[in-house]
């Protein structure tokens, strides 16, 4: 299937329009065609070469939500029309231990990325939601609930399951105190759902000014990290903090912060991290841990969650022409919602 | 009553006879002749300073094995001529959270440790277990089971409970998989406790040098951790691994070595630890943590637990005016045991 995208060909990360194919339909198939694609954070990562040398021209986006337009010959959950999500993976060996229980993210035999991976049949690359269709084998494919906004809906396949596989993990319930680094795509999907399982949810910011966009999400408070005292005084204050800072950082300011056994889990930064002092950790049996967005069903468990729970990402629509200018908004880190494409700026 | 103990007069560690007093019985309080008494790693690093100002003249000493000579009016559980042992702790608020689920050691109004701290009543400086004498409220008085050998049990008060509290924390049952970093004080417990719950252990060491000691405790294996390619073949091989590595040193050679959710728990090091890559974390779920020591009803669970299966530390009974010496080898790190002062060979 003819199709087009926006691809960056180099490092540089600029984005323009490349026509490709999509595969023909194997029997496991869905055909989507796109309406909305996020833009995270991850995709001018990767398509900078921040973590390792890409595969150009290269399509990024794995927040997809679209419409089933064909389907193969061994598909039964899905039929042509229904709306559907596909998030950061595509496929993953299906057979060991990690994959049986769901936890596809963390298949010992590597999972395949939506874009930028070798596929596991054909051995072509994988190429993103920044385009009109794909191409998933169906145990990859989300159902989106009706409650949901189509155009809204897009972040939770990466920002939205990035935030709630933690918060399940780290078994997060009515009463469970929460901190949240950074109010950008992540935070503020970590603040909404860390609301709606019931925690009392703050936001840990370097100033205040994002605590109108904190308190709009449901968060009780703000805590500003660069005032000594109020960082003291909330020593021991959470049992769980999301980090969701995505560049190098120092968390000795704030594994203080945890109680007695808490954990901060970092999920935005996927690199080195400065040197850390230890007392925390060994005063207070404190962990630091690290989470990878969340497997098939787990995704599928937070689109049913934020339909029930009226939850939809903050998010800006942008043509597909805009997605150079919304780039350079998360290079200055100025944004608290999510940039989401609409696919209907773009034609084939 | 006048005692007479070893101690520091200032940072440079150097040990000399001290003749002091212990306090007069209060109601809750055991007079105990001290029989035995280990020679603990962190005895060098609070004495030289490195945690922090001490209130010179200082007595450490925090594994102490001995037989009570006197009982307040209202202790009901010890009698003279027990045996009976002290540990890390000598009080706590008795009230708090923490204090009441026998967890003192995170005690939220500070737990008091057994010397070079505040008594909580008279403000005297506690004063350790290099001495003839220790005079210690009930509550932080534990029982030495009589299958236990006086003289090689008291690093089980520190080096025993520091490494069977995280083995406990973490579940560490028959059939798990641990690893063990370093050989020393610490090391060799950790080994022999993890065996003696069914694990699978591997010692982690920088040379093969420890292997005879290593499987002498049990452990299954040596993994060499300058051997790239057996570190390389063992990625995902630990459920646990215990990491008593008394220096600021770097995690990043360990934390892969982790299977999915598996935790890294520092017991050896507070202080600064080297920048360290999330990667291992995030992609697998994995957590660095600390652990202190560990409760009073913990600290009895071991000493009962080391008496059922035989368990003794490897230690090297020394005169109390070897003290000295003793620390120079914990400075040059080359002993795979822990040496104890036979208190018999100091008379006040």
């Amino acid at each position: 299937m003819k199709t087009i995208g926006y691809a960056a060909h180099s490092s540089d990360a600029h984005m323009e329009p490349y026509h490709f194919e999509r595969r023909a339909l194997r029997d496991n198939d869905v055909a989507i065609e796109i309406l909305y694609s996020g833009v995270c954070h991850s995709d001018l990562h990767t398509v900078n070469g921040d973590w390792g040398p890409q595969p150009y021209p290269l399509v990024p986006g794995h927040e997809i939500v679209g419409k089933v337009i064909d389907v193969g010959s061994q598909v039964s959950d899905y039929s042509v029309g229904d709306h559907v999500a596909v998030g950061c993976m595509v496929d993953s060996c299906q057979s060991c231990d990690q994959c049986e229980k769901s936890e596809e993210q963390y298949c010992r035999n590597g999972m395949t990325p939506t874009y930028g991976s070798p596929d596991r049949i054909s051995g072509e690359t994988t190429q993103g939601g920044y385009s009109k269709h794909i191409v998933v084998r169906q145990e990859f494919v989300l159902r989106v609930p009706e409650a949901l906004d189509l155009s809204k809906a897009a972040p939770i396949l990466c920002a939205g399951i990035t935030t709630y596989s933690p918060l399940k993990t780290w078994d997060i319930k009515e009463g469970s105190r929460v901190g949240v680094i950074g109010m950008g795509g992540l935070g503020h999907m970590a603040v909404k759902l860390a609301v709606a399982m019931g925690a009392d949810v703050t936001v840990i910011s370097r100033s205040s000014s994002k605590e109108k966009e904190a308190k709009a999400s449901g968060a009780n408070d703000i805590l500003v990290s660069t005032d000594k005292k109020a960082m003291k005084d909330s020593a021991c204050a959470f049992d769980l903090i999301i980090d969701t800072v995505p560049v190098k950082h120092s968390v000795d300011q704030y594994t203080p912060l945890l109680d007695i056994d808490g954990t901060l889990v970092i999920v935005g930064q996927i690199g080195p991290m400065d040197e850390s002092m230890t007392a925390p950790l060994v005063l207070g049996r404190r962990r630091v841990a690290g989470s990878l967005i969340g497997g098939i069903k787990e995704t599928q468990e937070v689109l049913d969650f934020c339909a029930e729970h009226g939850i939809h990402p903050e998010c800006k629509v942008i043509n597909a022409d805009q997605v150079n200018e919304a780039f350079d908004h998360l290079r200055a880190g100025d944004v608290a919602h999510r940039f989401v494409i609409d696919m209907a700026s773009l034609s084939v």
